[in-house]
C-alpha cells in the first residue's frame, strides 16, 4: 500500500525549497516567481486534467491529478498552510454530517 | 495530527454512492449525472481557489483546495481509479529522481 | 451577413441591466451578485468550451463560445469597460506588429 | 470608433497561418501542434482574466480578454468556424426572446 505520507513530504520539500536560490529548482522558481504563476499552473493542470478525462486515458488521469494537487501543494506553502490543513477540513466534513450531506447543502 | 487516510475513507465513501440511487445524496447525483458534470465542478472548484488566493483569504483556500480535492476523487471514482493511484504517481517522481527535478524537465 | 454590431448592442443591455433590480434577469443577478459570481461563470464557460471541443461537437463550441464571449461582455461592463475597448486592444497588436508577432514574442 | 472587423480580419489571418509552415509563427504553431494547446491557452487566458480582474486592473481585464477571445478564434479556425457562427449565435438568442431570458431558463 502507498505511503500516504507522501503529501506531507512533498510539502516539507517544497516549504525547504522557500530559501533555496530560485533558480535552483522547479519548485523554488515557482515560488519566487509569485501567487500568480502558481494560480495559473493550477488552471492550467485543472484544464489538463478534464482533456485527459474527455480522451478517456486514465493514466493521464492520475498524472494530471497529481501535477494538480502537486501544485495545490506549492500553493498551500506559498500562503503558509500545509496539506494537514486541507485534510483536516475534510475530516471536518465528514466528522460533522457527513461531506455528501455538507455538500449537498451548499451546492445550488 | 490529522488522520492522512481521511482520502481513503472519502474514495470509499464515493465509491459506494455509485450503486445508491441518483438522489440520494450530492455524491451519488454527480457519479450518475456523467463526467461532463464532474469536470466543470473541478473547473469551478479551481477557479474559486483562484480566488481565493487573490483575496489573500487562506481560510478559504483551504476551504477551496478541500472542495477541489473531494471532486477529484470523484473523478478519480468515475474512471475506477483512487487517490492512492495520485499518491503512488508523487511517490514514483520523488522516488526516481525528486518531483523537483521531474517537474523541472516537463516545464517550459 | 451577420451583423457585428451584435457585440454592441449586447453590450448596450447589459449596461441597462445595472440599474434594474437584480432578481428583474439573470443578467441583473449576476452584476448584482458581484465580481466573483461573474469570474466564476467565465471559468465555468471556459471549461465548457473545452469539453464541447474534446467531444468534436462544433454546434455545442459555438454555443458554448458565445456563452463565454458574453460572459466577458458583463465582466467588462462590471469594470465600466466595452467591447470596444477589447477590439481596439487586438486592432493594436495587429495595427504594430501584427497579432501574430506579438504574440509570439510573449509565447512561451 | 473601432472597426468592429477586427473579428473577421484576424480570423482570415489565422486561416491563412493554417497552410503555412508551423514554425512560421504563433499561430502556425498553435494550429499545428493540435487542439490541446490551444485549448490550453484558452483555460490559461481564461485563468488570466479572473487574475486581472481581481487585481482590480482593468487596462490587464482588457489585455487578457482580448487574448481569450483571439484564442477562441484560433479554436473556431481549428473547427473550422468563423467568429460569425459565434455573434449570429449570439444575434439568435437576442432575437429570439433577448440574451437575458434565454440565459435565464438554462441558468440553475
Amino acid at each position: 500500500m502507498t505511503d500516504i505520507n507522501i503529501l506531507r513530504r512533498l510539502a516539507e520539500t517544497i516549504e525547504a525549497r522557500k530559501s533555496a536560490d530560485a533558480n535552483s529548482s522547479y519548485v523554488a522558481k515557482l515560488l519566487h516567481g509569485g501567487q500568480d504563476k502558481i494560480l495559473k499552473k493550477i488552471a492550467e493542470e485543472s484544464a489538463e486534467t478534464l482533456m485527459a478525462s474527455k480522451d478517456g486515458n486514465t493514466d493521464q488521469v492520475v498524472y494530471e491529478t497529481a501535477d494538480l494537487w502537486f501544485h495545490c501543494l506549492i500553493l498551500l506553502a506559498h500562503h503558509g498552510l500545509t496539506p494537514d490543513d486541507v485534510l483536516r477540513e475534510l475530516e471536518r466534513r465528514e466528522g460533522v454530517s457527513g461531506i455528501v450531506e455538507k455538500a449537498s447543502r451548499k451546492s445550488d
